[in-house]
């Protein structure tokens, strides 16, 4: 049991002291500790698949900054990885595969890894984190939603038009539907190992469904979270689960209709529209734009002050930013911000 | 006057015989002929400078179609050009400028062009198709928003993090209002002039307007487009004007608001949505995913009759993609596109 609970609390939407506060991607290159170990590791995978070393950059954050939540360091691209798609990280151009699935008979050669197995270095990661966590904040544990992976293994690399994915999609709904059932199945049991490893809380990142049409976001990327977080919510039923849709603002009464208990919020939408769309149903997790971290402290003092007013009174409100950090932010930024969070919440 | 002037109707919201349909980026490298022009007038931006071929690319895609307007075929950043910043079109990149702006010395350097003279060979342009159609369709002149002028000209080239213009937004709010005032007021004489050269309709697009935050979308973005729609309604009263911020779905009402005439809307929002939000006070102009237009002919057909049906009945409503015609689409599925769209909307 964590002893700092309460984004745990804020999850169940129980009174909290003060807003939990955490930063997606908050292990990673902006900090000059990170990119130590990373030189030491070798790869971004080897760094992932070395638990020790996964264990202290997820560390890193903790020392520095009074944050109320570790999360895994981990990729989401590590279950396409293990379904044997060759995973490759290109300096300049990010993630892609030696091998993409693009057809039918590619997609049912397909199979679930075992997250024992395959994925048995992440699982070692978890429990290396648990254990010298120590209860000190609850970690999350986390997965890329099936449409999110759908995109990087049918592109193959980094796209702004989704030319493939969506040829695919409208040229072979069955097969498309085979190939994200397939990762719905691999997303629900990998998360539920995370969770028996020692992971407190499971987040679904779904990072490309913002560039689906409303009726395709429905079928080809809620749908597929829905049956992983019905999944979980058999196999783990104390466990919270989170979604995040970046550019999901439309859409989130629908989102909150998956029985999730939290939503990640980008900073499009107001947490005060967030909450009348979803009805006080969810919890709420954001919504600061990344970018505000290169301003000055005045400003990242009053844009602290705003996400937080704009919530309001009431329990629910996990601090954090609308997406991952970026890499050329100041750590002393950040600090800044986590300190601001502090001074503007001792009253939730 | 046009003697097809179905698109006019559609955006004064009057009934119309069938809805009236044209394609964002509809001249362009998807069609061969046009990759041929391209290949003799040597540079993308010798060809907008050259306005026989720019009329000759513009009519292009009217001798393959039976579409219902033309669009000036130019680049929304011909006025950050105009005002000294060097642009270049660097294969695979898109576009970049040798002199990006990023200090307060350096806005405060910056006039806003004559548009009879820095931009002259645009309105040459203008004058060159709009005497060619000869009232056939009516012709749609355009120009980018000032915020998404701005992110082109702080950042120098592409972005997918806006570190550099959001930082400038920040740390030098009056600055930033400084330049976008300048483009606001750029814009508005580029476009007034368009129309006295022949323009019958002016389109904003604020292709960057969605990265910004709720509150941040209001006083840097839609504020200078309500300034220039202010500036239109004055000098040319009976010229409707059409705004597009790409991810804007959130934010429609408030768009209508300026007092345009009618609305882009992206594939994420339905039609039906896009109406109650906006009151049915402006037409609304979309939203077929471009991708789509890789799909199987019936595919195709079926999300052309649901684009249609989501709208509903009633007038207002212009057929278009939810953005820019894709590249690598197959000028035969655009033809498929136009049929349906005839097929289907007989009636309002």
């Amino acid at each position: 049991m964590a002893k700092n609970d309460l984004i745990l609390r804020a999850l169940r939407r129980e009174p909290v002291e003060r807003t939990p506060v955490w930063l997606m991607r908050q292990a990673g290159r902006y900090l000059p500790e990170y990119r130590q170990t990373r030189a030491v590791a070798g790869s971004f995978m080897d760094l992932c698949r070395n638990d020790e070393l996964a264990c202290e950059v997820t560390m890193q954050p903790l020392a520095r900054y009074e944050l109320d939540a570790a999360i895994l360091f981990s990729d989401i691209l590590t279950i396409p990885d293990a379904m044997g798609l060759g995973l490759q990280f290109v300096e300049g151009e990010g993630p892609c595969f030696d091998r993409p699935v693009d057809t039918p008979a590619a997609i049912d050669a397909l199979g679930v890894p075992d997250p024992e197995d395959e994925l048995g270095y992440v699982m070692n990661a978890v429990r290396t984190i648990s254990s010298t966590l120590d209860g000190r904040v609850p970690l999350i544990g986390f997965a890329g939603s099936p449409w999110t992976l759908a995109v990087y293994m049918v592109e193959g690399r980094a796209t702004r038009e989704f030319r493939k994915v969506k040829l695919l999609m409208n040229a072979e709904p069955e097969a498309t539907a085979r190939l994200l059932d397939t990762l719905a199945r691999s997303v629900a049991v990998y998360l539920e190992a995370q969770i028996r490893a020692g992971a407190e809380i499971a987040m679904i990142f779904d990072t490309w469904g913002g560039v689906l049409g409303h009726r395709d976001y429905e079928k080809f990327s809620l749908k597929w979270m829905q049956q992983i977080v019905s999944h979980l919510k058999k196999s783990s039923p104390d466990v919270p689960v989170i979604l995040f849709t970046k550019g999901g603002g439309q859409w989130l009464s629908e989102m909150a209709d998956t029985g999730c208990d939290g939503l990640g919020i980008d900073w499009t939408t107001s947490l005060r529209d967030a909450r009348v769309a979803t009805k006080d149903r969810v919890a709420l997790q954001g919504n600061l734009d990344p970018a505000v971290l290169h301003a000055p402290a005045d400003r990242i003092d009053a844009e602290v002050k705003r996400v937080i007013e704009e919530f309001g009174e009431g329990p629910g409100h996990i601090f954090n930013l609308g997406h991952g950090i970026q890499t050329l932010t100041d750590p002393e930024r950040v600090g800044l911000m986590v300190d601001a969070v502090r001074k503007y919440s001792a009253r939730t």
